[in-house]
């Protein structure tokens, strides 16, 4: 197995037959199912370099490694594992990896929705967050499953549908996308919309006593939206068998509440 | 060491003179001398308990702790470590140390700023985030410095005016506040502004080889605002000597780019 080599950038994409180079990455390792069939699809589009965690990272978040080195393997010639965080792997990507700044990076497709304020703990969002901070269009895709092997073939069409339209007409500024699909044979298509309001709750379950006879739980917890019937809500979509279609923003000001806020 | 047990929902709070109650948490652990600090101004106004990492979990942003079980060790009568991620520490506060919802959630204060582009990476304003998905007023504190040891007294009136007012008046639905303060002997006032664009570039250092041979790479890097001019930022007010108030919402939804992706 190779290692990274300073040369990487200079001998990368040669002979290659796409003029768009699109990022690939995610929170569930490079190996998982989810990244492979991504990028399967992204190769009809454009070239494609794989840099994505050398295993789960799940519930990342926009979390980066800040307390030790982060190292970098090359399983082949487009393919790169980190032992980082999602958005670790983006940094590295486009700062130690890639010749030039890519035209698109993709996300997922994860295995698990992050749908509503499930967003904010997702690695797979996370790292999209980090090309739009970087000024590049980013796509997350994430399927609402449990399973690890899953069947991603409805789902085609509209991942392919949607990166082509963003590699063609860009995003508005610092605004990225987040699709979620529901598990569905038959997808009834995509549909624009926003956030629902959502809420976590029952999140601990009772896992005994460690080895040195403390108390320990286990992360899990039931989502509901706060909203169901709200039709232009990203929850309203997946219940009703379409994929979702968020535009998210970086800035997380509540312009609204400014003025509220003055003494 | 006493650890955490069942009875602590029991015995928490009898005998105590104020009738609001105030979760603490950070993300540099609960030793660090921010939250120390926090601790003490946050004890004038309410009943405090502290719900902090068992060490410090910098860049943790939202991430949780989805993969291993996490546990609890009860330091104090008021004051617990957790295994877990900076959100960990909220959710297991909520579900399985606090006997009801705290009325206020706190975190920091960060030995380190979480200003613009920043705050997504911030564990810090990650927990405050997860305090607010639950419906809790609550406050980010973060102090731009580098040092280890700080003065945190020029900063204690911004603090507590502000803990009281969102005490007494809460907060907008779905809003936190982050609160970022520049590092300085004498400070001129808060001022309540939003997230300023901002850049981080030249992000890692070269590491040398790890022992297996492998490039490894330290992350850093030099932040910018992209508007330094702006007064309405949160860069602006810091440069200017103030604490900067910014508002935060979780619906990260664009919703001016909303029409524009309809087909």
């Amino acid at each position: 197995m190779p290692y990274l080599c300073h040369e990487i950038k200079i001998i990368l994409f040669l002979h290659m037959k796409h003029n768009k180079t699109i990022l690939i990455t995610n929170d569930d390792g490079y190996q998982a199912q989810g990244i492979r069939f991504l990028t399967e699809i992204m190769s009809r589009l454009g070239r494609v370099v794989v840099v994505a965690p050398d295993s789960a990272r799940s519930g990342a978040a926009c979390s980066i490694t800040s307390t030790r080195p982060v190292c970098v393997t090359q399983i082949a010639d487009n393919i790169f594992a980190c032992s980082g965080t999602p958005v670790d792997c983006v940094k590295i990507a486009l700062e130690k990896i890639l010749p030039t700044k890519p035209d698109l990076v993709v996300s997922g497709i994860n295995h698990g929705d992050n749908m509503s304020i499930s967003l904010h703990y997702s690695g797979t969002v996370g790292a999209t967050l980090e090309a739009c901070m970087k000024g590049i269009p980013s796509i997350a895709y994430s399927l609402r499953t449990s399973k690890k092997q899953c069947d991603f073939s409805p789902y085609e069409q509209v991942v392919e549908e949607w990166a082509s339209k963003v590699l063609n007409d860009g995003l508005p500024m610092d605004t990225c996308l987040n699709i979620n699909f529901p598990e569905t044979d038959h997808l009834d298509g995509a549909k624009v919309c926003r956030m629902a309001r959502g809420l976590w709750h029952t999140e601990w379950l009772d896992a005994g006593l460690d080895e040195d006879g403390r108390q320990v739980f286990t992360l899990t917890g039931t989502f509901c939206s706060q909203e169901p019937d709200a039709e232009d809500t990203d929850c309203w979509a997946i219940e009703h068998n379409m994929a979702s279609v968020t535009p998210l923003t970086l800035d997380m000001t509540n312009h609204d509440a400014l003025p509220k806020l003055e003494p």
